[in-house]
């Protein structure tokens, strides 16, 4: 206790920190989120939190901002650290560890990838200068089967149950469709109409109907037709038929509409109102060539995508002579955590990961035979804090009370007497064997 | 496949990456080392990877490199996110979090953290820019019992030992010990007796003697007596009797040595050779108060330590008007694991998590039964990846085996015919029951 001035540190917008209780939320999620890619034998990857900012840059992502570092104690003269950025997300570092490790890589190459990134954006609702997020992506030489544009969704819909995350959607277009649909309506342009038509939740369908034929010359019938597919939705293969009843043709079209409904029939065991196709989803990154994906909660459409993705062409491009597409989805952890967090819809538990909690007794032998007991079960797997010195009892089932550890174990307090666990909820204590006992 | 240019990107000095194969290893190592924490009820806690720069520097760590945060597109006048700095460790933060977040916090507040670190040091053997430390700590108010000093290098024991680490020492000492002994000894500054002291392995004991004679101005009798002590080993209590029969008195020193003793008595049973009072030891670090501990390598004692750690006090003094001592431990996991990864002694296995590849047969019927089956094993528990195109048995049998897969799946072909599962080493290719089918 001194007299120097004491400043109480705050909470760095954008940077988000947990208590215990739901911190240990948050490593469940991780942990069911690991389980649900590696169960279906995608292996994980990590990669250094920076990149040369060429690497950032090798997109053209020019509207993120990336954070470069420098030192502290920086030589004027040497300034190589100013070149690096970190990762805004890990589609970018995970294109260049393919060309980095092509050769010691099986391809089709199928890896998770589960870290923080970093945007040096204003913080707002949904948004964060840190976050977790969590990608799956297959990337393979030439061509990457369509049996994933199946299987990531499908990925991404168990774990997404398991969390038992409030009701979502993941709606699912293809790039194909929309480029070729605007390629038989004779449009010039056709990626300048998708970047317009992407703009459908900003400006609506008015904002969208005058950009399209002030700004980019579209007859009205063109304009009619884009905006009529951009309405269409279906949650089966019929909404395909939709789109060829608006009359338009082309070869990439049909291509787009093939693989569209391969993707909903592959997926029609999904309970309905889960996957959607939607017309209007474009993605507005250039990269996507195919399939798109971008979920959304159903009761909060205004909040951000809690999951997105598509099929891309060649990221790696700039490091390798040789063609590897891919595809990939990703979950954002932070994003959809701390919405339930505000919400109040994250059922936090407890502050610590005991089962239960060991009374040291007083004496040197009855303290040995606790911390003996402790040791015991914990080899049986059990999680057991021994207490950290002896003391009235009522002081040490407040603390577990408090810390939310269910049970507590009395070592005998003399030889012949027995072990007993008492139940912090029901109040019940009950003689135990510690070689034996489970938590109920 | 164009004629641009292609630039092959390189690994970034400091900043370890690792291949699938190796990756699953850290995986496991990181599992159990969380797993080991939890077992003694130590909570999870993570926070930002960032902290105010006034944070960072509020111990004057000014030998730290920090990396400082800039944004690329920064505007002139906004330069608020220069103000954050990288994290260069995890007691710092933890310091800060138990400050910002004390009246939510159940104390002693006994908590893990397994994060990234940063550095803007040169790289060098051992030495990273960016690595994983993985740390333990309890805080409390006032006092913490002497109970953790004992009970931390008991986790950090079973945790290396599970890991299987070639022979190591945790060397203990007590900073009460030394500062006592110095003070009975009759020297001015004992303080600047530890730093010299804490020399020796760098410079030598006529290096070290020159100095406290030359520079502190020790008389041959003193400097004697703290070479004498440095010297002093002893793997049980026994090694307090030698501290005393140099004949050196002070109420410090009784006091360190008691302490010393209760954590050589509380640890009798740990395999001889793991933990060795060395009192020599001082770690660099003024904060250190009682206990410190510094692991090594048996056979490399020239390598940096593989785990430290020892007590302080009150380290988040300067944001609350409460005395807060700690006592913690870290274990330097890329330190120890790129070390082992370069001799050769990483025993890295398979490049996917995989317990079997379910091939994928010709015909929609058949495909649909072996996507079945597989969800099917999923739900049992095991991993499985579905062959993403029908191919040739060959194909897929070499996928498999290059990915280190163990099993090979085979659906029937047709109905009434049974499953078959195929062992990669042994060849041997059996009838197998999706619903009952365990990996041997």
């Amino acid at each position: 206790m001194t007299d120097q001035q004491v400043v109480r540190p705050a909470a760095i917008s954008g940077f988000p920190e947990w208590l215990p209780e739901v911190r240990l939320v948050e490593q469940h999620w991780l942990d069911v989120i690991r389980a649900g890619f590696e169960r279906y034998g995608f292996c994980s990857v990590e990669t250094p939190s920076v990149e040369p900012l060429d690497v950032l840059m090798a997109k053209g992502e020019t509207s993120q901002e990336v954070y470069t570092l420098r030192r502290l104690q920086e030589d004027q003269n040497d300034t190589s650290d100013a070149k690096l950025g970190l990762h805004f997300d890990l589609t970018v570092p995970f294109a260049r560890y393919i060309a980095q490790h092509f050769n010691d890589l099986v391809f089709p190459f199928k890896r998770y990838q589960i870290q923080r990134v970093w945007r040096g954006e204003r913080a707002q609702e949904g948004r964060f200068r840190e976050f977790t997020q969590c990608d799956i992506d297959v990337i393979n030489v030439d061509h990457v089967p369509l049996h994933f544009d199946a299987e990531l969704p499908r990925i991404i819909h168990e774990i997404m149950s398991e969390l038992r995350l409030p009701a979502w959607t993941i709606n699912v277009n293809n790039r194909k469709v929309l480029q070729g649909f605007y390629q038989g309506l004779g449009v010039d342009d056709p990626l300048e109409v998708i970047r317009t038509v992407d703009k459908l939740d900003k400006i609506g369908v008015s904002g969208v109907s005058e950009l399209l034929s002030q700004k980019i010359g579209l007859t009205d019938r063109q304009v009619g037709a884009c905006v009529e597919l951009a309405s269409l939705r279906g949650t089966d293969a019929s909404v395909v038929e939709d789109v060829t009843g608006l009359g338009i043709r082309s070869e990439l079209l049909s291509e787009g509409l093939d693989e569209l409904a391969f993707v909903l029939d592959s997926l029609s065991d999904l309970p309905t109102g889960s996957l959607l196709a939607d017309l209007s989803i474009a993605r507005g990154l250039d990269y996507y060539t195919g399939t798109v994906y971008e979920g959304k909660f159903t009761d909060w459409p205004g909040y951000g995508s809690i999951c997105s993705g598509g099929r891309y062409e060649n990221l790696a491009g700039s490091y390798i002579r040789r063609n590897l597409p891919g595809i990939g989805m990703s979950i954002g952890l932070t994003r959809i955590f701390a919405k339930l967090l505000a919400e109040g819809l994250l059922p936090t538990g407890p502050a610590s990961p005991s089962d239960l909690l060991m009374v040291l007794p007083e004496g040197r032998e009855q303290a040995a035979e606790a911390a003996a007991t402790a040791g015991l079960l914990r080899r049986r797997g059990l999680k057991v804090e021994l207490y950290h010195q002896p003391d009235k009892v009522g002081k040490q089932v407040r603390y577990a009370s408090r810390k939310g550890i269910p049970y507590i174990w009395f070592p005998p307090l003399s030889e012949g007497r027995e072990h007993e666990v008492k139940d912090l909820v029901s109040g019940e204590q009950t003689a135990a064997d510690p070689e034996t006992w489970q938590r109920p």
